[in-house]
């Protein structure tokens, strides 16, 4: 991704074939045969089929009954659609990266956010576990809420175990942001 | 809308603009005074309070158990989140020609929603009410169904009342698609 966003000269580049380009590339340098192009395609969309962190089903379905919700992930739109699906995540809509050809933390994927949905900056708030997601959507005049996934990157993760900067709101899980919503 | 696609030259411009310029027009061509700022608005936003044909819920929700629903409208992102909103459509995604930047039945529109989906345009199925949509929509290689809504257009309607192409299905109501589909 950083790629795209230092080369925008090259044109923007869908992340699953990103996913499929690292993927090729690992299969290569760890010498795997034997794979195939079905194997390949099925392995670079296991993105497509994430199951979901228990809360956010439920979470998210409180906070639909009060507020538009949506993604603003730099996943494609067809990953999110499809991972919407297969773990019943109740958006309203899907809004990636891939709508704005440009991938996050670039401002014009926040400020296309608002924009697409009639609203300033200061009406959508953006929910994540990353704080430099959240450090980019406040400084484009999103509101901002954390929830720690310190288990995201399994037993190698170092950073995120909790919020860093000052969000509007910092949470335990997605009840707990549709609890301080009051939804 | 076909002054923006006649004019590409000028820039897109999103229906909810479209829709205050017209009423403006009507204002002063009518004669009305007394309309504050917010009476215009509430106005032109009336697209984003629609109250859906009978069948829809019902026929939308049987659908999506088995197929991806999303609309593909000339209607803005906004206008159309806040109708499924507001009249309780259970969209997966919300696909409009603001996506692409060009109005139907321009092909950007028909093939950028197959895009986006990540699918070949014979995988994706147009479903309107109007014949010169899926006439552009089996043009470009999309699967098409129609369902009449002879009152649409109010007293004054002229076309539309039945099927005048070769459509893939063609069905009185949404249960009826859902039948023909499986659902």
């Amino acid at each position: 991704m950083d790629e795209v966003r230092r080369h925008p000269e090259r044109g923007y580049v869908i992340l699953d074939v990103l996913h499929r380009r690292s993927l090729e590339t690992l299969v290569a340098q760890l010498g795997i045969a034997g794979l195939t192009e079905a194997d390949l395609d099925y392995l670079t969309r296991g993105w497509h089929r994430l199951h979901p962190w228990r809360d956010s089903v439920a979470g998210l379905t409180r906070l639909k009954s009060k507020y538009i919700i949506s993604p603003l992930s730099n996943g494609n739109v067809a990953l999110l659609t499809n991972m919407a699906k297969f773990a019943g995540l109740p958006w309203d809509l899907v809004m990636s990266a891939e709508l704005f050809a440009h991938y996050k933390p670039d401002p014009e994927t926040y400020l296309g956010a608002a924009r697409l949905l009639g609203l300033t900056p200061g009406e959508v708030m953006m929910v994540a576990a990353h704080n430099n997601d959240l450090e980019a959507a406040q400084k484009n005049g999103l509101k901002t809420a954390f929830v720690a996934r310190p288990t995201e990157y399994g037993p190698l993760q170092k950073r995120d175990f909790e919020a860093t900067g000052a969000w509007d709101i910092v949470a335990t899980d997605f009840a707990g942001i549709a609890d301080r919503l009051g939804c």
